[in-house]
């Protein structure tokens, strides 16, 4: 409040609101139609985040200047030190860090996977990589045949008699007939994310999974995967789609494959690490949090750029378009940047914990996870009993933010505020077009320049207009 | 209106709108809504085009195989012979060429431009690429003091004592504050098609012009530019954003530069050449003709990928697609690949006049020409008798298009169906996310790599949709 014709208003504001609705909660505005105003505020977020936004030179300098960032990695704590400091020279009412213990898988030195012995090509390496939280090989690694599965029935079918001892390749494609290819990785993680231990419970010794892409190229895709501690902890790769189509032909072709593999993979003690924050203090409900937040960490491959370094940037610049506006919000605005989404949310659950501890309700929580790509809209999630409401007067906001190209609609939000749901506030997720994410995510692909500058800033803006609209007519 | 068949559907559409749909000519079923069938559909050929689709092998072909086509090369011919022999194998009902004579300007040598005597840089070059059209500089090159503008206003202003001998350039960036690229291009696109005269009016002896792009980097941007008679044709050149920058804050810093550019551009005589057409004919209605469409050739760097072997490929997909899904159209359907959009609409006009020889009346024209980017609609323009009604009843169309991420709009299409504008049917454009399209426009960046295969196939699959319905329901 430093400046007197925005608090008077502000003030007047409820006033009004309480003279029609006889109330002075928030709930009170959350019937007001988007007002011209609103279209001509949100024009200027564009325009700002367009022609001055800073995204994408920090995404540059996060990629280029700190690289791929694993929790746990010395990099990971270059990031925070270094976001953290961006955020100081805003102006911002608060910023911090936040302890969190975090996992600490590093990969070690490069994987060594190739097929041997076959009978048309001899031996040829396979473009792998170790999936996160893999346990090794051993110095002499393994080898072994190899049975391709693309279903769980498959590999029930085949059971011990057909898996003792063997290496299981699982090569089920993302479909690639979906229209939102996140579907389409739904459709096909579970390989990833449980085949090693649905494998060992049969006696493989190690697992190959098709990389989760659309397109068929040559980066295998690591991502995380998780044990079951009934079973032995088998060593398992990703192999780029290229190689899994090459080595399911040369099956077909030749009736056996033998695959050996070296990993050096480890699992270190926890190691402390940060969620990054920093906020602009609410006038008239300090307590009650519009929060805008993309996770720091990344895989330990490529820049992190659309995962997620894109959201990260995107969250910061949010503050910073709306305070280089002017803007004095009536709820508290926080950019949080998590650490450790890819494997094991442990900052979305310290984050999650540390506001419940303070008493703070978060009425809306906004992720951007899936990329730096062209605007199409928002998801929400929350209980019926806000989210029903919510969607009962969305129409204003989805008239004014149109123009945009965004569509407000109802689905999933984003992993790390996924601790905020006994919140029962709302849970948002960025939605950029995803036709592209799946050429990138997780890979050594998904570098600085895959992002453009253009789609960057205008999914900045996108978070600024939807905060901007739920600041002002609250829930 | 020399075809009885369409003369006639003409006269009495009145009369038939009067009777209130108590006929069996397509209107009757014009008003139906979209079935759960239509859906189904829908979704069948989505799945084709994305399962199975061919333009992108046949995009890969063109770029790599014929590379960048400039009316009148020959590599434009060998374009012609290509994507005819291709529509060949598809098993349509008719393909054929139809002549065209197009004009024909070569670039001749690479361009030779730089800016010479600088205090702090001394000589350097700029990158640059002659505006097609141009006239050359003869072999010695030009050599003079350079101009700098912003708007026509500041032209005149200048007038022949502040321009006479000089060189102007044309320096106002497109507005990245625009949602839409296109908007932007055509609030710049003016000094490159009209400058060199502008200029020469007032005695400039050449000029050069901020490359067409809202992202600053090394690739110049060529284009159309047409001469006034009235006036000198004197040279002009594209230079890349950064050396517009560059160029700029020199003048700023020294207060004069001086250019020297040297061009070996020549316009030959007409060529002959074609347009490209196959069609699959209507089992009602074979004199009333959907089609969809792109153009052939390109700027001659780069390989023409996004502008326009997209929208070709995925028209000719569109046919394919259809034919594959055992589909019998009431109308006839027709991918025509136009000749020389780039620098004439030779290929537009005289198919237009061609169809009108014929009698041939086109319910509703569809050009695929602003890259092939991620679907977001289709726009569309025509007589407001013709579109006032189609928009009444378009919502059962958004509806069954909408999961696709698809919109209906009224708004430009494309410029070789224009000429179709007399025969008062429906003229469409596709429209793809226009956010990077202005990275790669008439520059050495628009090749293959540049475009995604799935979104380029969701185009082909989206237009293929639109066909469909007009198809079913009529307009």
């Amino acid at each position: 409040m430093k400046n007197k014709t925005t608090y008077f208003a502000f003030l007047f504001r409820p006033l009004l609101l309480l003279i029609v609705f006889t109330t002075l909660t928030e709930k009170a505005s959350a019937q007001a139609p988007t007002t011209g105003a609103d279209a001509a505020f949100i024009r200027k977020i564009y325009s700002q985040a367009l022609t001055d936004g800073r995204c994408y030179p920090w995404l540059s300098d996060l990629c280029l200047g700190v690289g791929h960032r694993l929790s746990g990695s010395p990099a990971a704590e270059k990031a925070v030190r270094w976001t953290h400091s961006v955020l100081d020279t805003l102006g911002l009412d608060s910023v911090w860090l936040q302890p969190v213990q975090v996992p600490h898988w590093v990969r070690g030195g490069a994987e060594e996977v190739k097929v041997t012995g076959s009978k048309k090509y001899g031996s040829f390496a396979l473009h792998a990589l170790a999936l996160g939280g893999s346990v090794a090989t051993g110095p002499k690694g393994i080898s072994a045949e190899v049975v391709e599965v693309k279903s769980w029935d498959e590999l029930e079918r085949l059971n011990e008699r057909g898996i003792r001892g063997k290496i299981v390749f699982y090569n089920r494609p993302m479909d690639p007939s979906k229209i939102r290819t996140f579907e389409a990785y739904g459709g096909a993680v579970d390989q990833r994310s449980k085949g090693a231990s649905q494998a060992a419970k049969y006696g493989a010794i190690g697992v190959l999974v098709r990389s989760m892409g659309l397109r068929l190229d040559d980066f295998p895709h690591t991502g995380a995967m998780h044990y079951d501690s009934n079973y032995t902890l088998i060593p398992a790769v990703a192999i780029s789609t290229n190689d899994a189509e090459k080595l399911s032909a040369l099956l077909r072709a030749e009736g056996s494959a033998t695959v050996s593999m070296k990993l050096n993979c480890q699992t270190l003690p926890d190691a402390p690490s940060h969620n990054v924050i920093g906020e602009i203090r609410g006038t008239e409900f300090p307590d009650r949090v519009i929060l805008v937040g993309g996770h720091l960490d990344s895989w330990d491959v490529g820049h992190g750029a659309h995962d997620d370094g894109a959201g990260c940037t995107q969250s910061m610049d949010v503050l910073r378009c709306l305070q280089r506006l002017g803007y004095r919000p009536r709820h508290t605005i926080r950019c949080v940047l998590f650490m450790n989404e890819e494997n094991g949310l442990r900052g979305g659950r310290q984050y999650a914990k540390e506001a419940e501890r303070k008493g703070e309700f978060h009425l809306c929580a906004i992720e951007s996870d899936a990329g730096g790509f062209t605007p199409r809209g928002f998801s929400f999630e929350g209980e019926e009993s806000v989210i029903g409401p919510f969607f009962e007067k969305v129409s204003a906001f989805q008239d004014v933010l149109a123009p945009y190209g965004l569509q407000l609609t109802r689905g999933g939000s984003g992993a790390d505020i996924s601790p905020l749901r006994n919140q029962k506030g709302l849970l948002s997720g960025y939605s950029p077009d995803s036709q592209r994410y799946f050429d990138y995510h997780h890979t050594a692909a998904d570098v600085f320049d895959a992002v453009n500058k253009r789609e960057l800033e205008l999914g900045a803006a996108s978070m600024a207009a939807l905060v901007y609209l739920l600041d002002t007519y609250g829930l």
